[in-house]
Formats: C-alpha cells, structure tokens, sequence
C-alpha cells in the first residue's frame, strides 16, 4: 500500500500551525488578562514584603504590568499564538518592557498555580455578577407579583386546570426558584473562596513566601491548603457549571410557559415587538423567539456541565493538560447566562399582560370542584374520599349541561346528590376559591401578599450583602 | 394495508398490565414507606391540634399507620401494582384496618405535596447518610496520611515525575477534595431543608393548617414558602445528583491511581485479595476490579444527573407526570456512592503500600530539577527563566551520563555551566528537595503535618455538627 | 485522633457481602441467560467439529446446558451472589449436572469473549425486537393519517397558527421521523453484527478453531477481525443507546403534543380513559400522565447514553472492568423503549380525535395570510417581500375589525391596497389554502396521500426485511 | 421596595445590542455562506425551469450571487448583526446589486427550509471531510503495524500483564475502531442524504415547483417527503454528533494509551519534541500535551451531543426558534475532530517506539501462564479449571525465586506438580506463546499480517467510493 496520503491537498492548514492552533489557549483565555496581571501584581508586592525581590523590582514589575494592561485594553497588544497562553504572552511582553527584571516575577510560583489562580478569580467575579442579575430578575417578578394578587388565572397540573390561582402567587413561584440559585451560587462562592497561588507546580515553594498576604490582598478567605489539590480543583469551575444549568433550566420552565402564554389557545400575554419577530413567509405572524431561544440555552449549558466532569473523569492528580478544556465551556455558561437574565428581566418587564383572557379560562375545567368537595367535608363530616366522590358526580351533571360547574345553579348542584345541602353553592365561587386558600404558601391575596413581603426582605437582605462583598 | 398487527404475539404482556407497569411508581417508591408513614402521622396530628380532626381520630390514624409499618417490615404488606403508588398502598390499607377514619388522613393535602414531602426526606436522609461515609472516608486517609508523611514518591503532572513529594502529601489532596463534598453536601442540605406538606395541590389549601407545627416535628427548618413552586420543585434531587457526581469524580480519580499504582509498571501498593480478582483463562492475573468499577460508576451517576436535568427542562408549572421520573435516578445514586464510598474506604485500608518501589521511582526523571533553579535564583541572584535554562543543560548532560540528575557529582555538576557554584549541588539531594517544600501547602514533612492536624481539627468539627442534627 | 469508627453500626451489610453486591453482575446479567447457552451449545460443536472436544462430550455438554436453561426458566435454578455472573453460574452447574466434562467446555474461549458475545447478541435482539414495535407505531400512524387527510388544522410554527395543514399530513412528518429510527437502527445492526467469540481473553486462541462456523451458527456475518478489539469494543452498545435516544426523542416531540392537544386551550383530542388519570384531590381532572410520562423518559434514556460514553472515555485496551457497567443502562433503554413504543401505540389507537376543534382553530391566526402574498406574486407579478408587506397591511386591517383575513369581505380586502385585485379574495378560503400546496411533500390532499402510500410502501418492504431476518 | 435597578451601571451592552445579540445567528450560521449561496442559485434555475422566473432572472440572480460570494471571500462584504442571519444578509446584499429581481429569490421557499438546506449541506460535507481524516489515520496506523508485526509486548487487560501480543496486533484493533467510524458516518450520510428545500414553510408551497430537480442538482438522493418534517427534523446533527462522539471515544482512548506509554514507568514510545511540551517551572519535563488534550477533547464532543439532544426534548411540530441552538455545536465537533484527527496523525507518524523496553516488559508478569494451562489441556488432557490451578501454582513458585515465569527452568517447572511433563517447559517461551495465537484475529504475527491485509483491502475501497461520491 502506498504510504503518501492522496487528500492532503484538502487542507488549508500546515502542521505546525495546526499544532499552534491545537495546544494554544490564547484565543480564548486572553479573557483572563485583567485576573493574570492582578495576580501577578500581588505575586510580586509579596515576594518584596518577603525579601525575595526588593521593593523596587516589586514597583517596576507591577508598573509594567499596568502598561501592559492598558496595551490589551487600547487594542495595541499583540497576541500571537505562538506565545501560548495569555499568561506566557503578558510574561514576555513585561520583559520587553523592563527588561531582565520581569524575569523574577515567576519566581516561587508556576503556571500550574498562576492558571488556577486566573481562573477561579474569573469564575468567582462570574458568580458574583450572575448574582446581581439574579436579584434584578428577581425585582422584576415581584414587581409584577405584586399589581396582579387579584389577577385570576387557572392554575394548571399536567398542563390542565387544577384550581384557580393568581398571577402575582404563579409569579412568587419562579421568585422562589431564583432565590435557591442566589443562595447557591452563594454557598459555591464560599466554598470555593480559597487562594491557590503559592502551590507551585504542585508541591508548594522552598521560598519563605506568605500566603496568606497573597490570599487577603486577593480578596480570598485563606489560602488552599494543599498544593497539590490546588493546582489539580476544578470543582469550582464545575459547581458554577451546574450553578448555571439550575439557572437556565428554571428559566427553560418560565420560557415554556411564555411560549404557551403567547399562543393564540392561551393569550395570556403578548410579548413586547422587540421580543418577538416576525416570518420570512408569513406575514401574519408574531414568533416568541426570545422565550424559544431562553428554552433551548439549557442545551448548552446542561452541555458544558457535562463537558467538564468527563473531563475530570479519572484523571490522576497533579495537573493534566485536559484541564485545560475547562475555560470555553465556562466562559461560554457565563455568557449564556449573563444575557439570558438580562433578556428575560427585560421580556417580562415589557410584556402585556391580558387579565381578561385569564379571568376567561377560568370559567372552563370545573376550577371550583375541589372546594366544593373540601366543603363537604368541613361542613357535612363527610370523608374526603367520598366527597371526592359526590363531586366527581357533580361535574360528570355539569358537562351534560354544557356548563362549567362554577356556573351549575343551587338547584342543578343540589339534585347531584342528596347529602349536598344547599350553601354548598357558594363554594362554586371562583374567587372565593381562590381567596380561601389562605394558609401559609396559598393562593390568597393576602397569602400571596405575605409571600411578596418576605421574598423582598430577603431581597433587601441578599442585595446588602452582595454589595459588601 | 392491512390493520392487523402481524407480531402482537412475540409480545407476553397484555396491554393492561402494560399500562400499569407503565403508569405505577410503587414498584420503586415502595422504598418511600417510612417517609411517607412519619409525613402522615404528623400530618394528622396537625389536623387535630388545629381541630380538623379530633384526637382521638388522629391517634387511631397513628396507630394504624404503625400497623402498616409492621406489615411492611415484616414483609406481610401486599404490594399490588394497580394501587399505583405507595401513598395510595398505604392509604388503602390504612383505610382496610381502621375504616372511614382513614378517609380523613387525606384532607388539607394531596399526592402532589405528599410526594414532594416523602421524596424530599428521603433525599435529606441520604445527603446525611452519605456525609458520615465521607468522614468515614477522610478519616481513613488521615490514618494512612499520618503514617507516610516521610515515605517519598515522584510526583506527577502530566504522568509524569515531576518533583519528590510524600505520600501522606498526596493523599491529603484527596482528603481536600473529600471535604469540599462534605460540605457540598451540609449546604445542599440546608438550602433545601423547607417542608413542602400543606402545599396541597399547587394552590395552599383552605384548611386553617399549622405548617410551622409539622415542619418543624419533621426537622425542617421553616414550611416552603410558596405552594406551586413546593409541588413542582426538584432542586433538592438535583443538587443531590450533583454533589453524588462531583463525590464519584473524585473517587474516580484516586481509583484511576489505585489502579496505576497496581500495575507492574508502578508497584507502588498492592490491594488487597479481597479487592482484586483473578481471571478465569490466565492463572497469573491479579485485577484491580475494585478501583476499576469505582471508576466506571462515574458513567451512571453522571448520567443520572443529566436525567433528571432533561426531564426537568422546560416543564410548565406545577406538577407535571414527567418528574415522576426523578426517584429511580436518585435511588440509584445514592446507593451507588454508598457501596462504593465503604468499598473505597475498606480497599484503602486494607492495601499494602510499597514505600521501597515509591523511593526507587524518584531516582527515575531528574525530579530535583526545579531545586536546582531555584538554588540558582536565591543563591546566584539568576533570573529564574535563565536558571530554567541552566538547569536544562544539566538534565540534558545527566542523561548523556546514563544518570538521574540527583546522581551527578559535584563536579560533573559543575562543569554544565560556570555560573553553577560547588554549593549547588547539595540542592539535588531528593529528600532536601521535598523537604524544603515547606511553605504553607507544601509537601515538607513538618508542612504535611500541619495539613493532617488541620484536617483533623475539621473533621473533628464535622462530626460533632453531623451528629447533632 | 481515633482510629474507631462511631457509624459502623449504622449500616447493615457486611464488608464480604458490600463487596460480592459491588463486583457481581449476576444480579443484572442474568437476564444473558438464553444468549450464554446458546453460545456455550455453538462453542462446544465447533470445538467438535475441529477435534478439540470428542463429538460426545460436546453433546453431553449440550444436553446439560439445555437442563440448565430449564431450571432457569422454571424458576428452580439457584441464584448465587457469590457465582458473580451468569457465565459463572451457568458453568458451576453445568459440572454439577454433566462432571468434569464440563469443566472443558471454556477451553478456547474466555470470559472476556464470553461476556461480548452474550451481550452483543442480546443487543442485536433489542434491537431486531424494537424495530418490530416501530413498524407498528408506524402502521398506527399511517392508518389514522389516511382517515384524516382532510381534517383540517392550524400548522404551527413557534407554537403560532402558522398555515392550514391537515391531520394526516402532521401525523405523515412523524411517520417520517420513525422511518429514519428504524433504518438507523437496521444499520446499526448490520455494522454490528460481527461475533467476538474466539477471542479469547484479548490476543486469539492456540487452538485452531473454526471462528467462522461459530459466526455462522449464530447468524453473525463474519468473526471481528481482531481479538482485542473484540473483547474491547462497545460500540453496538453505544450505537444501541443513541438509536433508542433518538427514538425517545421524537416520542418526546409527540408526547409533548398530545399533551397540548389534550388542554383545555385546544382540545383538537381525548385520551382514552385507560391512558389519563385522576386527581387524588380534584375530582374534575383528567391528566394526560401516559404522553407526559413518555415524555419525561427522554430523561433516562438519553442519560443511559451519556453513563457509557462516560465509562468509555480514556479506557486503555483491552478488557478492564468498567465496562461491567454496560449492562443495566443497556438493559434500562431496551426495557422503556419497548414499553414506551407499545403504550404510545395504543394511546394513538385509542384516542379521540376531535376535528371540530381542528377547524374551528383554523379562523384564528389569520392563517392564509402567505396564500394572500402568494396570489399576488404569482397573478399581480409583485415581487415576493412586497406581497409580503401589503398582507401585512391587510391582516393588521383585519385584526381592526376583530376578524380573521379568511373572514374579509372582497371589499374589506381591496380596500387594504390598491394592488390587490377582486380575485385576490378567493386565496383566502382556507380549504382551498391547503389544498394549494400540493407539490411534493406539501399538505395538500391528494400530496398527503402520495405520501402514505410512499410510507406504506416501505412499510411492506421493512416488514418482510425485517421477518427473512 | 423601590424600582429602580442599582446595578444597570455594571453593563456595558445597551438593551437593543443585547437583543441583537441574543437574537443574531449571523455571527456563527455565516460559515454557511456557500452552502446558502449554492442552494439559491440552484433554486433560482429551478424556478426558471418551471416558468416561475424567467431564465434572464434566474441568471441575474446567479451572477449577483456570485458577486455576493466573492465579497465574502474577499473580505468586502459587511457583516451587520442586525441583519440577524446569513441568508437575510446574502438576500439583501443581492438585492443591493441586482435590484428588484432579488426580492423574487425568496418565492416558493421560506426561510424554514432554506435554513434547513444550507445546515444539512454543511453536515454533509463536514461528514465527507472527517471520512478522509479516517482513512488517513487507519492508513497510518498500518504503516506502523506493517513494521511492527514482531515487536512483542505485553497485551494487558484491566492494566494488568496478560499475554504477549504484538505491538502491530495492537494498532489493528484501533484501526477496527476507526473502520467503524467511517461506516457509521458513511451510513449517517447516506440516511440524511436527502433534500428539505420546497418544503417551505412548514406545509410545503403551491408553486408548481420541481422538487426532484434541486435535490438531484445538489448531489442529494432525493426530495424529503414531508415537508412539516423537512423543517423540523434535526436528525442529521444529531447524528453527526453522535458519530464524532464515537470518533472522538476511540482517539481518547489511544491518547491514554500514549500518556501511559510516554511515562517513565512504560517508555514504550517518546513523542516527538512537537507533540510534547516544556514546564514553567520544572527544567527536566517532557509532557505529553497533545494526546492529554486529545483525551480531554471527548468532554466538549459529547457535551454537544448532549446539549442538542436535549434542545430537542419535547418539542412540538414545526420549527421552533430554539433549533438555532444546533449550530454552534456541530461548527465545534467538526472543527474539535477535523484537528485532533490531524493532530493525532501526525503525533503516531513522528513518534519513536521503543521496542527494546516493550520486550522487556514482556519478562514481567508471568505473561506465559495461559500457555502452560493450554499446553496442559492440550497434550496432558487435564480439564482446563484444573490446568489453571496447577498453573497458578506454578506461579507463585516463581514469584518465591523472583523470577518470570517464563524463566523458569525445567526442572522448576516439573516440581510444581507432577502432572506437568517436561516437554511442557517449551510452552513458556514468549515468543512461541505469542506465534501461537494463530487462529482467525490472533495476535501470531501471519494472523496480525491477514489482519493487516484485510484493512488494506478495506481502505483501498473506501477511498474509492469516497473519491467518487
């Protein structure tokens, strides 16, 4: 058999720059500039206070790191692929502008520790501003919870009407959803909050350095405590990569249901012009897009997620260059979701909401049967199953009628069955289903009220403290 | 065409029996039952103490249910597939054994918050369950930590020797990662640690309820706040399948050395007989299976987590058949990482480690290069890139002698390069090398200890908070 | 610290007994039972035939493994957790039954090809088995499709009334979609087919062997052509579970629908009682719990997929005990799939279709608006996007009037634009809007029924494929 | 609670860019640019062909066309995000240069099925491409195994030493794999090979089009039947994913093998000084990047299979916008295997292998005890449970003199057991246990050369068919 391959001529790329392109992080870990010269910055001011460098060499250091910085900022640095990563790329251009000096700064550290540093200061910055846009969402779903506690809608299960709720309480629900993310992209942040650099290539430095200077100036809570699992953890990255898939699936719910709201069956709302387009072919239509869209991110993300642990899969400890997969898949989550909240903060702030509509499909599926049961159980003694029973009854006569039950007269309801007495009638009241349900978590207006009150304590609460951070 | 179907008889079920194969959740959620009798005897309580029942009702639902709880465990119970569920195996026994009061135990709930309730217990069960094998585990680690904070082996990045660290050292990076899982857990725990019984359906109930009362009798910290979003959540058995997979990630990264370890080409430890096997063609075989099946289960507890998160995307609000589909996936997990983490615990136990092939291997791979750079830099005031440089060279003359760089005399040492001075040569000593790595985190002996004693101190902490919940 | 263990107490299992439930399979390969005997029976002729084995000693091995199978099958066989594996098992018996003859019959073979070659023919069954149920469903399809070839609907696009379809045509496009499962699983199939027996543990045999009279026996096209990669590869189980996972995928797809369809909001079918259920509290519902249980499956199967490429990733060859973990997913995906596919069958063939409904959604959504641009494209010579912008007009017009376009008088529709001729009035008449697309592939009557009969044609054709089989 | 957001200020894109953004598929869907552009053209002629357009039109449109692509090639054309995708940006652009003719492009077809056409396209073609990145790898590998059929070393399973194989034997088997993986692409091709274009918007169109015509002209089989499944049907990608997640699976796996084979503990090859790279920090490391990257690859390649597989989950009938999603994905699985394929080409081509330290490796792990146990059941008659007994034994004798198995003499040998005859003491010998293996796949070096043999008639055909399709 030949040895020549017949298809090279196929390929616009030479080997070695294939190879460049293959190993090479730049293009996507430049990103990580502003947390690499940080780092470095106060790599360096601790190596003076510890008499490794001298005060001035700590200046210049950080000096030239400052330049280099707003070369990248001004568009003047030049990334070339060859140099690698971006730590290797602003390594060598600080040499080229202080000369020998910038040769120390790598001095009681390695890339092992440097990458892991950059990293989890990009992942916690990302934690941190997916938490604002958290409570901004947030806001925005008690603002409107709050003008629609009277606004009564069907509430469903399996996609059919269950009993009558208001669109304020359904609100409260998603609210409460995106409390749990905040809390744990919270307890990720804490948990994850520790310093790496100083590790080293993973056995720590024979310098005399101090960490914990390092991991304060970072504005960490102390420094790992083992080098070997510092340069080796991804779990942060990983815990922000399902912090994420949680987010983007409780908006994949929300974003369902505004595409089913949005429909000609349900016109419970009308998205705002901007959040939705129109058809190449059909003139007449209005497409939810942004809710399609907001629905089928979780694919992504729920992707990057998986990415990352078979990644991690077996993989023996120190540091392995597949680790290096981690950054797209993170950076790509946090894209993701930094505009997905965005847009569906501002969907929802500009839609319209068709009380009228809603108030209308409540008068279809027999929205009150389960009141009428629970009264026959309050007020006639009889068991739940059986009242359960009788109503099922109830309904089957009202269909006959082509009513809905809430529309049966006293009569019609009372020849149903003999034990139903005649102010069981009131219990077909729609609204005042929906207000009966006054427990703790119901559907009342004033459950739901309280329900607001405390989801915005929390709020205040969780805004005060991010903001200290 | 013809309508008849040509291969119904290769088929042995009927289609009734299908349905309810198809439909029923007792066949796994039978492993509800304790959940869900202590949910229902609380509830009844409830009910009595705010006058829905009386006492006297309440006391003989009590009673029964703990007759049904015999039956269960003594194995009498009949489960019958077409009951479904085992909320309503219960019920209808309860019912069989008490009569008309056992109607009553149903009223001011429904499955959907019942279900969320039993399911969320067991869940919070396991999450503690699992945390105590983690102590267990970490524990173990320590002991052996203790043990070899002196017995040195080549470090690795890349699989391959990169500097003399101890093997206490090492596993004390696991001990890390084992620690964060501990207290992935305690967190996961907390955030979802709200009672969602009283929810009802979706909507509250008008019942007036004390959820506060069987919250707290449960050992929740509060009621959920929100009604819809108590029958429709399963963050709880999701975070729980992450943590469960970020657990078998780690587990699967130390049996991934277990089993390089194992093999001919290490020696480092040898498993004991009881946690390998032998093979039914080739007489001589000694298989890991052990660490090789702990690191395979990392296939179906990952994939159980994206299960769940699949069916979980885009659901509309509240509870939809779908998440029926939740149970077996954590079912599984759970036992899954309880097998595997005492396996894990007993394989480490009762392994041989052999510190004598751990000592030869560092004499393999120039491991006191960056010992020598680093002499270099603080001695000779040389730029580490130029030391790194220097340092290459002798690396590269070493292996023209046939030598591992810790073997060259001081002359051969020497004459590399005229900035390398005679004292350089003790810096290539291995175990001066390990131990002058004794800057917080580091692998020195004395640094090592310090991160065992820091870890013991945690763990000690750990279980005092775990057994008091 | 103390050595002791303060939870030992809390678990109930022994360490012997943790460790044989870890290692064994026999739990779950058991289900291999027929496959194993079957190709003991063919492995001990050939071993006959080639002179290895006496012509009686293979018959009496073949007589014994016949008992064997009945014990098992009427349920007296003994299950023994220590035996580890079917194949194990089955042989321990086998020289129970037969003597030491018995003990010859794993000469030539081991337990690495044994494992492979019962596994891959177990999932060439499934496989053969699940196309069977996919030529049913498409059967059902076809035969409502050619019942409803006029029933009018709403196309949707976005979840928007988009143009006027009809039933059949809808139910024709998922008729496709079972075609393309069909045919990858057939190729999957025939690129599988391939018998590892002989292998032996991962290099060959000494013996000489016949591997193509072993293939043969056992309907396989040919011996793999290497040994290692014989024991190794798990490719038709992979291949197995993405074929399943796209099936399930589009079963989602049709779930979904039936869900919808079955809402209030549309009503266009009911489900059969027997595929809907109750509430345990709202004695009105009717839940479509069997399509959203089908849909809710994606879930594990698609997870089933993920767990083996995970346990695949990085594996060295050959053989290592992960893949143990092949099976139950395998197993998992075989089982919902066959149930999946029957139950959707009878739902379909049970359910009510309501074309009333149907049509009476066709006057919303203006849904001959493209008929309208078209007209005026084709008869007036107005470029395309300007057609487009006079409808447009016209719609929003419509909507002025509180109409749908089809709804417009011949005036009301002039007036819109000067350019719109009288004729232009009849392109909205909605019936004639569907019948219009009556090119290949459009939902046009007479287009629908070219595409049945396509359909039915293959049919046939996959159907007597698939019985020479 | 106040309204106002306190943290807008942290954003830098206003809300209209971010709509766009969010929206805009033209960042990513340009690299379809020459599939929209062919497809047009060949639509244009189409509708000439059919009376639809005049011929001058249709070659106006071509022309324009061509000059839209040229300014794409060149460099000229502006990409406008608000243009939202490639086929708006191309449609405009033409009628720019041509006029009012470009707006009749867009007659008989939607941009439902355009999209549809121009992704499959691109699909298709990538399909293709990675079939000669296949074949190019299998080809080199059995230039490697032609010259290796006599370089024994020790086959393994689960890590283990097990019996000597050739290294030749071994590359086989990954060329089996990646036989495989062309023939799962090829039949992916073949089943997805066919044309969406005519289908429209969802329910095909009422021109008198020629569907067979397009389809033939762009190299598909033909017209796709359904044209609501034309839309929606993502198959095809999926399908690709799923193939390049196999691809990808075996490249992992030969990476691990080239990690451990690149230790100090193997040193079976050295990769050549391009496919390995340096340390910060440790002077003497050589690691092995490349096939650690290729490994890691797997993470991102699945985590695409995953995220389209679950974009699709439950999504109704026709296009949904959340299909946009499918993109980016399959753009990154191409591109991920186009260069790992290349990568992993060059790496085998340049690497050295080290058959002296494979052949020493031979003499550890008593790689000949199967041979014993077979020479026993073949001249001694012993049943084989028995041999491995007495070998097993044999065994441990040698480990008692330290010694190989294979070394034993005689006289060692025949102590064991008495049942071992002298002439047994030749069945040890390494070489002849490994010429031994001579049945059908074996590892004898006649059985690799048919082997090898057999692939190269294979590859030879397959470059054939493919050079022609």
């Amino acid at each position: 058999m030949a040895n020549q391959k017949l298809w090279g001529g196929r390929f616009s790329m030479g080997a070695a720059e294939i190879l460049d392109t293959f190993n090479a992080s730049l293009p996507f870990d430049k990103k990580l500039y502003k947390q690499d010269i940080l780092g470095s910055k106060i790599h360096a001011q601790m190596l003076a206070k510890c008499g490794i460098l001298t005060q001035e060499e700590a200046n210049l250091i950080s000096k030239g790191l400052e330049q280099v910085k707003s070369e990248i900022e001004n568009g003047t640095f030049k990334f070339i692929i060859s140099d690698e990563d971006i730590h290797l790329a602003i390594e060598k251009r600080l040499i080229e502008i202080i000369g020998e000096v910038g040769k120390k700064l790598h001095t009681a550290r390695s890339r092992n520790d440097q990458v892991a540093l950059d990293f989890r200061l990009f992942v916690l910055d990302s934690n941190k501003h997916l938490r604002f846009l958290v409570l901004n969402l947030i806001t925005t779903l008690l603002n409107i919870a709050r003008d629609h506690t009277q606004s009564m809608l069907p509430g469903m299960t399996h996609l059919q009407h269950a009993q009558p709720i208001n669109f304020g309480f359904l609100l409260c629900a998603y609210a409460c959803m995106f409390v749990r993310d905040f809390e744990r992209l919270e307890s990720s942040y804490q948990r994850n909050n520790y310093c790496p650099l100083g590790a080293a290539a993973l056995a720590g430095t024979p310098y005399d350095t101090d960490r914990y200077f390092v991991a304060k100036q970072l504005g960490f809570t102390a420094p790992m405590l083992n080098a070997t699992d510092s340069v080796s953890d991804r779990d942060f990255a990983l815990d922000f990569l399902y912090d994420t898939s949680l987010l983007i699936m409780h908006i994949s719910r929300l974003a369902e249901e505004l595409v089913l709201w949005s429909s000609y069956e349900f016109k419970f709302i009308t998205l705002s012009d901007a959040y939705s387009t129109g058809s190449s072919i059909m003139p007449q239509k209005k497409n939810p897009d942004v809710p399609e869209l907001l629905r089928g991110k979780s694919g992504r993300v729920y992707g990057n997620l998986m990415s990352l642990l078979v990644v991690m899969k077996g993989l023996p400890l120190a540091y392995n260059k597949d680790t290096q997969e981690d950054k797209e898949r993170v950076f790509d989550s946090f894209e993701t979701l930094e505009i997905s909240l965005r847009i569906l903060n501002s969907a929802l702030e500009t839609m319209t909401i068709h009380t009228d509509f809603m108030l209308k499909a409540c008068r279809v599926g027999h929205l009150s049967a389960t009141d009428l049961a629970d009264f026959l159980v309050q007020h006639c003694r009889i068991p739940f199953r059986e009242a359960h029973h009788i109503t099922g009854k109830a309904v089957a006569y009202a269909e006959t009628l082509q009513k809905d039950l809430s529309e049966l007269s006293v009569e019609e309801l009372c020849c149903v069955d003999s034990r139903i007495p005649k102010e069981a009638h009131k219990s077909l009241d729609l609204k005042a289903s929906m207000e009966s349900r006054n427990s703790y978590g119901g559907t009342s207006t004033q459950s739901t009220l309280v329900q607001i009150e405390s989801l915005e304590a929390w709020l205040n609460l969780a805004k005060n403290t991010l903001e200290e951070v």
